[in-house]
């Protein structure tokens, strides 16, 4: 069957994220006054071909970790959906 | 309150994405058989401060549109939660 997997890769906490800082300093002189804190990951959305959605869900998280996540300051959280 | 959106940021359908077809094509080489696409995108949280989850997805979309989506080719979604 195929699924759909989403694999949100974002920095551990405590990595610094320099690239949401300086969006967040950014805002006040844009006038979004309200926002606090920005963060930036990123998400790999991948197509795949697995016999069950845990199947599909073991083999996005291998992907994630040995090719999409630097696992020594990142983390993944997987979502898997029927395609 | 305390709301935190996450945008979700992709490339329209079309527009080609040479990052995903590189991570695809490598995949079968790394014995990763049954993957057909991936695809590569931005997730950026962002916490904000809104009277109510309307006005908080409102806000989130304006800075996804403004700042944080090149909207020419790449599209945005948005999910709010209470923080």
């Amino acid at each position: 069957m195929k699924y759909l997997a989403y694999v949100d890769v974002k920095l551990r906490p405590g990595i610094s994220d320099p690239e949401g800082a300086t969006i967040a300093r950014a805002l006040p002189a844009l006038g979004f006054d309200s926002v606090h804190a920005v963060h930036v990951g990123k998400r790999f959305t991948v197509e795949l071909e697995a016999s069950d959605a845990h199947a599909a869900q073991a083999l996005a998280a291998s992907l994630a970790d040995r090719l999409l996540a630097n696992t020594v300051i990142e983390e993944s959280v997987i979502h898997v959906t029927e395609a």
